[in-house]
């Protein structure tokens, strides 16, 4: 291991990418190497089984595929759900609207449960909509990255197992996975899709999916063909089993680079120190720390209301006359990158902080402290103008 | 920049993925960047402007998409093709077979010339293929991967012209593209499809697709709706435009460090020395080389004649009584990986050496005389302990 150091550049807390440490940007320069070379086999094979130890799953079957996060959509669409089946979609922002738009386009007869802005459909309501109809899936987003809402993956999961145990229970978890405890296993979860520039602190250009051996079956029992090439499990299933057991397998080159910077990162998950728990901890606190400083600068959150608030980013309402220019440029001059708002309704009158992975996890880094500081004084000046 | 230096380790001496630069090793290893940064937006502009300078073509839209280049075979099945139309597959080898299978998954009718083993698809049988039935495409594989076929990429695009203008030439060139001199637009191509990490010489992870003007037409005045999410260019295409533009656009995260890693090796192909053709010439210096040494060693070549066969990458019939234990594992204990055959009907037969990249325009490293020299002496080691 050589003494990598990444460049100095400008703090980057967006609600993904994030920032990532220093030996998983080395591993991302790793040399070039064969994508079967039994080097590099259980590299891949390792990152499947500590996926399994993010999500707490004994025996759900990862899947590690190049594409972006919303590769998992057309996962879950052409592979669990066959054209003219019933598919429930949780609508708490954005990327709700997308997975059910990803889901027509396979043919997918398509409801949504929509929840008030800045809020996430509840399980009662849940309950209530299978009674009145059979899906054969249920899906919500754990965060909405638009929003910072937080869904109640639990409580929908336990909902949907009470009135129709056979429906899937799929979480878009892209913003979620390792900032949010996750318990795949017990809370009888039968989809987690997600990506590799959130919580597991990857760069981008990986998409992580991990299904149940009922959502296994399901889609091996299914009656017509899947609908997709690149993302048929038909295709990648065997590759998966083949290097978690040690041996090479082709379907499409693996995007190496990334493979090592995943292992690397989630190496430092798993098997060091701070543990899982206490991750999740330490994004609570960095979240309570970031919130309750906003609502101290007398900003309000997007959600409405603490329980429904993501803890790895914070969506925040700018104040009555203060813009994004106000806010988002200043930041910028003090090398602090946050991200504008991004759900179509209300784009320009919020701002999104994340604060994941290391800028949560890591204090001496005081991340958060950096960026709060740095709001007051971008806060106070523009005030200060408006009010000259 | 930093003096970054790669670790040592084994010559990656396969066809794909293939030794890359300190340079765009480094660059995979950016700090994290938001997608939408300022920073970042000329960095994937430029990556688009200069795919088209590597193709020589004026006006043909380039994808740049998180993905293997496998996820090409899908963009065309997907938006190119309508259920039900024709597609006539050129088939060389191994990729053929596969993409065909993409093809028919999108609803495609696909009719195969089959070349015999080591031969590519002439294009007077072509001709004849088109006089007999109407294609909405022909698709063929530039370069074979599995057997090292080349086929006459410009032969095939004048005989479509010749009797079928309409008809679409889709290249498949994941292992052509900065190997081979393809010129796009003079040829008459409407698709090249290829991946990052050969002749690009960057770390795999990207898919990337260059469409002629008159393939975007064929796309946007289809009659049936694009069958699937991620690989649908309704979604991309306003994507790529906004980049070049110096906007950002949100479909999907873009795979940033791969993105500033392929600016990188990019800049090297265009801007610096050698130009475009020098390194066309390098590589075909570099393939002769290879192939004669091969000869002299009483190798044949799976290419049944040298107008054939590629200039990337050279496949070859082990002697009668060499297996691929003689040689593979005495290469690899002199650091030197080389592949073995892919190809379903002979694969424990032949094996496969790539000299993309640096290995063949870098005459400095000496890449080419480095695995001659090893083989001539794994080779006859194996003999001398077979005659023992």
């Amino acid at each position: 291991m050589s003494s990598f150091t990444q460049e100095p550049h400008k703090l980057l807390v967006i609600p993904g990418p994030i920032e990532v440490t220093d030996e998983v940007l080395y591993a991302n320069a790793h040399p070039s190497m064969s994508h079967i070379s039994p080097d590099f086999i259980p590299v891949f094979g390792d990152c499947i089984r500590m996926m399994r130890q993010v999500l707490f799953t004994q025996d759900a079957q990862p899947f590690i595929i190049a594409g972006s996060g919303t590769l998992g959509w057309d996962q879950v669409s052409a592979n669990l759900i066959e054209p003219g089946e019933n598919v429930l979609v949780l609508n708490s922002g954005y990327f709700g609207d997308s997975f059910a738009d990803c889901l027509r386009t396979y043919g997918a007869n398509v409801d949504s449960v929509q929840a008030p802005f800045g809020a996430a459909v509840t399980p009662s309501e849940v309950e209530a909509a299978l009674k009145a109809k059979k899906y054969k899936a249920v899906t919500f987003t754990h965060v909405d990255t638009s929003t910072g809402v937080l869904t109640d993956a639990q409580g929908i999961a336990a909902a949907v197992k009470r009135v129709s145990p056979d429906t899937l229970v799929v979480a878009d978890a892209v913003c979620s996975v390792a900032s949010e405890e996750i318990r795949f296993d017990d809370w009888g979860l039968d989809v987690v899709l997600t990506a590799s520039q959130k919580g597991l602190s990857t760069p981008p250009g990986l998409s992580i999916l991990v299904a149940s051996q009922k959502a296994i079956k399901v889609f091996e029992t299914r009656a017509s063909p899947v609908t997709s090439y690149y993302a048929s499990w038909k295709k990648w299933l065997p590759i998966m089993t083949a290097y978690e057991t040690g041996n090479a397998a082709y379907f499409a080159t693996p995007p190496v680079n990334l493979i090592y910077a995943f292992n690397a990162s989630l190496t430092q998950l798993t098997k060091q120190a701070p543990s899982l728990e206490e991750r999740f901890r330490l994004h609570k606190e960095a979240s309570q720390r970031m919130k309750q400083a906003a609502l101290d600068m007398g900003m309000k959150q997007l959600p409405l209301d603490m329980s429904v608030a993501a803890n790895g980013m914070t969506a925040l309402w700018f104040p009555e006359g203060i813009t994004a220019a106000d806010i988002l440029g200043p930041l910028a001059k003090q090398d602090i990158v946050v991200a504008g708002g991004l759900h179509k309704d209300h784009k320009l009158k919020y701002f999104r902080i994340g604060h994941m992975g290391i800028s949560a996890v890591d204090k001496n880094r005081a991340d958060v402290e950096k960026v709060i500081s740095a709001l007051q004084a971008s806060l106070a000046e523009a005030k200060a103008s408006k009010n000259a």
